[in-house]
Formats: C-alpha cells, sequence, structure tokens
C-alpha cells in the first residue's frame, strides 16, 4: 500500500459542553493518517513548530505513519480553539493561529512523490496543488477543503478539483460551492467541476458517494454518546482512502465498501476527545464494527 | 391481505414557495390508505362530511380501496392548510377545522374489525383507542401520532403505545415524547413504553427501525424535486404496512424491505401535491424504485 497525505498537524483547544482538552493533537492530515493507519502504512507530509512533542511523533510512528515528510520548523505549531454546541451541529472557532504552517511549502521525500493514492487533507487550495505537482505516479487523488476556501479562495480549489479523481464535502460546503440547495443536485454540479467521484459527509445523516457510474447512499454509525466531533470527516476520509489503498483497486464496488470503512471510522473517532478513541483502535475493531453497520444496513 | 386503517379523511390547502392547491385531498388515512393500495386492498374507516365529492370517494375505490367504513356525516369534512418555508423542513398550520371529525366516534364494519393488520393513522389518541378495542383479531398493530397529542393528551397516548405492537415517529415527535436529543436513545426509551417497534423517520435523512429483534437504518430515496412534503409520512406507513399484509409475515427480515417499500412509497407522495402521484402509481413503479433503492444503498 502507497498512501500518502498531506495537510495540517496541530494542537487544538476544544470545549463542548460536557468537557474540554487543551493542547491535545489535531490537525487534518493527523486526524486522516491516524484513521487510515488502521489499513496500513500511511506516509504523512506536513510541518510542525519546534513545540510539537516528540512523543507525537513517536505516538503516531507507533501506529505506522512514516513521519519522515512531517518537516520541523522553527516557531510554533499550528493551533486551533473551538467550542461545540449541545446539538454538536454548531461550532464556534474561538482562536486560530497559522503558525509554521503560514508559509508552508510542501516538499515530498521521494517515497512520497512515488505514492499511487494521495489525499490532500484540508489545507489553503495553493498549498494542495503544490502537493499534487509532486505525486506524478498517483492513481487516485482525493481532496477535502472548507467553507473559508470556498469563501476566500474559489478559483483556486476550482483549479485543483478540476484534477484531482475524488472531492470529500459536507453538507454546507457542497452548498456553498454550488449554491443548490439539494444535497444530490449539489453533488452532481460538483461533478461538472471535473472530479470523478464526489463522497458527500451529512454527519449524524450519514453519506453518499456519486460519480458518472457509481450511486451510493448510507446511514450513519448510531453512536450513542458523541464525545467530540473534531476529526471525525478526516477520518471518514482516513477510513475511505485506508481501505481503497490497502486493496489497491479503485471501482465502484470497492468504494462502496470504502464508504462503509470510512462511516465505521468516523464513528469511533467522535467516541473520544482528539484522536483519543480512534488512535487506540486496531483493524479488528474495525472490521467489527463493519460488521454491525452492514447488518444494520442490509436486507 | 386484511389490512384496516383508521383516521382522517380531508381536504386540505396547501401553499410551497412554488405553487398552491386548495381543497385537495388530504387527511392521514387517506394517504395511507392510496399508499397501501399500491400492494392490495385496504379497508378504509373515517368520517367525511355531506360536502365530500363523490369521484373522490370513488377515486379511492377505484384503487382497491374499501370506503363502506368511510361515514359520511352531516357538516362538513375536515380541512387543514399550511405553508411550507423553502427548506421544507418548516410548516406552518394555518388552520385546521375538525368540523365533522370533532365527534367522530369510530364504529368498524364487521369486515374491518377481522383484520389481522391494523394502522392507527394520526387521530386523538382517545380515537385510536376506540378503533383499537374494535381489532380484536389484530395480529400487527402499528400507531401513528403527531406533536399536538404529545403536548396535551399524552397520557391517552402512553396508553395507546402500551397496547400497540408498533409506533411511527417523526425525528421532532420522538424527542418531544422521550426527551431525549439523540433519535437512536429516544427510540429505544419508546420501546419501554410498550411498543416491540419504533419506526422513526427522518424526513430527507431516512429512517430506522428498532426493536428486540431488529435494528435497521436506511437512507431516503433521493428525490431531485420535492413539491409538497405533505403526507409523506403517513405514505410511508402505507408502504410499510402495505407490503406486511401482502407478505402475511412480521418478521424481522420482512420488516425490513418493508421500511425500503415505505421510504419508496414516500418518495412518491412527496414528488406531487396531495396524492396527485402516488395515486396514479401502481405496484410495478414501486418495484422498480425499491430495485433503485436497493442498488443505491447495497455493497
Amino acid at each position: 500500500m502507497s498512501l500518502v497525505v498531506i495537510g495540517t498537524l496541530a494542537y487544538d483547544s476544544i470545549e463542548t459542553p460536557y468537557d474540554r482538552r487543551a493542547d491535545a493533537l489535531g490537525g487534518s492530515a493527523m486526524y486522516f493518517s491516524v484513521a487510515a493507519s488502521n489499513f496500513g502504512p500511511v506516509r504523512l507530509v506536513g510541518v510542525v513548530g519546534d513545540d510539537f512533542k516528540k512523543s507525537d511523533l513517536d505516538f503516531l510512528a507507533g501506529r505506522g505513519i512514516d513521519v519522515s515528510g512531517v518537516e520541523v520548523a522553527k516557531g510554533k505549531s499550528f493551533r486551533w480553539s473551538g467550542r461545540y454546541e449541545a446539538d454538536w451541529n454548531t461550532r464556534h472557532t474561538l482562536d486560530t493561529q497559522l503558525n509554521v504552517f503560514e508559509h508552508f511549502d510542501p516538499k515530498l521525500p521521494p517515497a512520497c512523490r512515488d505514492a499511487e493514492f494521495v489525499f490532500l487533507a484540508n489545507a489553503e487550495p495553493r498549498i494542495q496543488m503544490k502537493a499534487l505537482d509532486q505525486v506524478t505516479k498517483a492513481r487516485f487523488v482525493v481532496a477535502d477543503t472548507m467553507n473559508l476556501w470556498i469563501d476566500i479562495k474559489k478559483s483556486d480549489l476550482l483549479a485543483l478539483l478540476a484534477r484531482v479523481d475524488g472531492v470529500v464535502l459536507n453538507d454546507e460546503e457542497a452548498r456553498m460551492l454550488t449554491g443548490e440547495k439539494n444535497l444530490f443536485r449539489a453533488a452532481h454540479k460538483v461533478l461538472t467541476y471535473g472530479p470523478r467521484y464526489v463522497i458527500l459527509k451529512k454527519g449524524e445523516h450519514g453519506a453518499f458517494l456519486i460519480g458518472a457510474d457509481a450511486h451510493f447512499s448510507l446511514p450513519a454509525y448510531p453512536v450513542n454518546a458523541v464525545v467530540d466531533p473534531t476529526g471525525a470527516g478526516d477520518c471518514f476520509a482516513g477510513g475511505f482512502m485506508g481501505y481503497v489503498a490497502s486493496a489497491r483497486n479503485i471501482e465502484p464496488r470497492t468504494l462502496r465498501r470504502a464508504m462503509l470503512y470510512g462511516t465505521v471510522t468516523a464513528s469511533f473517532c467522535v467516541q473520544g476527545f482528539s484522536v483519543e478513541d480512534i488512535g487506540k483502535r486496531t483493524r479488528t475493531d474495525v472490521e467489527s464494527r463493519f460488521n454491525e453497520l452492514l447488518d444494520i444496513t442490509s436486507l
């Protein structure tokens, strides 16, 4: 398996109505790589400051994540803090400090440049494009984004979407990007921007995959008690891409199973703060819950 | 098949952001019976005023619906008018006139009293209970309700739920009835009130079935253009119960398929005002869309 992810590594401070954490491991590529590592090795590309704890890099390496593509720059690591309302759907960003990520210029080590499966985790589209330019052997590239880039960097984002195989969007992002309220129509419109597949995540309401040759929809895994929804989308993508890369196959039937793996992986993520739950999971756990989800959703 | 439904028959006046209809066929038992009639004969019990058009009763009879249990009382038929916001989730009731329904005292003809499968469509719990007392041979009784009865007749409703096999609730009703925000926990709490099964409808987000021996979840059928959501829940119940009654089987695997039939039937309903779409459908149409939904949701 050759899967590489490029994106942010961060320290997050998170408040929920029930609890809080300060300086917990966060960032789009961090969540993705921890999730995907349930399926095999992952190569992680990003930047951290000199305040980033060695124990945190060791934790990632201990999960089979190759951190040789993580640059350590002078200064502080990316920091984000946010607060969730009791409905979990309303998130207030309290503070964002780009720090060393502000001038991040991704330079992929040779092993990363050879990757067949690539995830461009949420980051400024210009940075995602720089990474994409280096992965010349990629068979399947999927990108993520966020409302901020749709708002202020839409043309860069559209240029990126024209060059990727798939894009993951949540409901709000899909509506913002296309101006379509109906999510099914929004997803079809995104296909006209270039990607072969759109993966639309609806949080507690499940997710669907749309492509010229694919249409698959599934509900979320029913989590009894959400602890922290941060990173759920990145973990969905990590489960999805981790499975695809492990299968070395991108046929539509494989992508359907990958949607279940994404759903299951995200469900572990929200059961703990940061990567406290998903970071302890193994493929065995994922496979058990995959079976359970399959049972809940099959005739 | 012996399926009976007791509930309202009405004339509705509906406004959407795009169009409107005055004095269109409506009512919980009317929608249910039109939907269920795709699967076989249905016996309809309710009351209409002397203003109810013969052509409307003929339309129902033409779909294999036995209207001999529909009482024609002196006065006006039940009338409801409402307006939908552009998001379809916000509905404003503009006017409700109970008219002849106010003093409805259901008296089931012998053929209805012998029914094995019974749906107590949305009506005051006291009326639902009177009907339930008469169906002494029922194998499978499912009840619907609404926010109003949860608000003002909760103890009557709880007495009813203790005596039925299943209840259909939408997300708002489940939360109101139980005080639980998490729908999965809400559904489990409803099970403690007595029914063996809870069918939880989430509109565009799909539906799930919970029981001691069953857990099944599925997304909605993706409707490109909603015209009028009125009656979607009743049509879901009609597809669900219509299939169960036609199969004469209430095993959990049968109920899973019934959830797909409910979903499909509701999807036709919202494609037209009143019963303009579902009222033209046949089992052939339903079966085609069942196949399509199965393809969208299966590995």
